[in-house]
């Protein structure tokens, strides 16, 4: 007998980020329906046969914002054989797709997305942010996806320090940046070395204005160059 | 009508590193057999249908080494439609697998080895290094693959140093460092700037013990202690 090779769907799910203004880390979740319940989950859909997954995804995440020009960064394709056999993800998939499935193999995404940024679905009646550690439980392995995003953020910023930019507005304070890589990071950092190192970065650039109405002390507003980024791309080596 | 979403085969296909004792970077390729022709390509396999990808992976990087225990990351999903559709891999695959495949989705991995390692293959009667950048067409898009595989094992040891002491031998010199990250960085290192950074890394610890029987001036060797890595562990901002 010749072994029983899968022959399965595959799906993309996109776990999209942003950063709010009490400083927290957020996701995009939807709401699916399933008879009189409504559900959140992950924004997600099958792939179509003549479809990259790349594509799915980018098709995904337009349905799901509006929003032309977002990063996007495929990070891991999830394949627990048990991902997609509770009840009611399956009742769910039936109604949603018009076929039996009970396995299903997904490729998970991330995305960054400026937290003012107006979300206009064109799919979804209800899309939110969610601050991350308030996610309740989701179906099929979306936590677990969820939860393996985060790390994959923290190694993408490892790696790319530009990418950060991506979650703060267009002019930014250093307070900001460094709640935003402290609530990235998983350890406590010292704002003086955080400060000191930031000032070294000749691609976070000062700006002629400092913030109005604020009750500490106004700061001053920076941007980020990406020109002058690339150019000094930094490496653990040069 | 409702869409035509993918109903599909998945394979895994594995890129294994190794670092010759020429300072260049090879990978490991299988043959597969098509009537009488014989043709290189990476090792791989579908994937069972109780079967999650990464224990696939791990299957098929032990049948092709005989190694119990590697290092093993999952780096991307390929699903452009058109990746199986040559006829040589149709047929092959028909053969191999007793099925009529034309569309199959690939999930690829890294693995890093010592190249003196003995390789103990229990499924392919051929298995060989090949230097990467004489690597041959292959068939299915493995030499896609193969390219984007050299761009991630750079990004993976951006954002972990420790990986690159699974290419060298236990006890190595400063100069095959050198010359390994040169293999696998896309800029010239200078050597001195080399030199100062790696002496500042405590983790690289220096033995009693200097080369034997070499035509240039004999030089120390080294090793890496990965518990101090593990505690010192090189972050953009600490």
């Amino acid at each position: 007998m010749s072994p029983n090779f899968i022959h399965t769907y595959v799906s993309v799910d996109c776990v999209v980020f942003g950063f709010d203004h009490e400083n927290r880390l957020n996701i995009l979740l939807v709401e699916r329906h399933l008879d009189e319940e409504r559900q959140i989950k992950l924004p997600g859909s099958l792939i179509f046969s003549d479809e990259d997954v790349d594509d799915a995804a980018e098709r995904v995440l337009h349905e799901l914002t509006g929003i032309k020009k977002m990063v996007l960064k495929q990070f891991k394709c999830f394949a627990d054989p048990m991902r997609a056999n509770n009840e009611n993800d399956i009742q769910w998939m039936g109604t949603e797709y018009k076929q039996h499935i009970d396995r299903i193999i997904t490729v998970a995404y991330l995305s960054l997305c400026k937290i003012d940024h107006k979300i206009n679905s064109t799919k979804y009646s209800t899309v939110d942010w969610f601050p991350i550690d308030e996610v309740p439980s989701l179906p099929f392995d979306h936590n677990k996806i969820i939860n393996e995003s985060l790390g994959e953020v923290r190694k993408w910023i490892e790696v790319d320090f530009s990418i950060i930019f991506e979650l703060l507005p267009k002019k930014f304070t250093i307070r900001q940046l460094y709640q935003l890589y402290s609530a990235l990071s998983e350890k406590q950092i010292d704002i003086k070395n955080f400060h000191k190192k930031i000032s070294s970065f000749n691609y976070i650039i000062p700006l002629d204005e400092i913030e109005k109405n604020v009750s500490h002390r106004a700061a001053r507003y920076y941007k980020f160059d990406a020109k002058i980024y690339k150019k000094n791309n930094t490496k653990l080596i040069k």
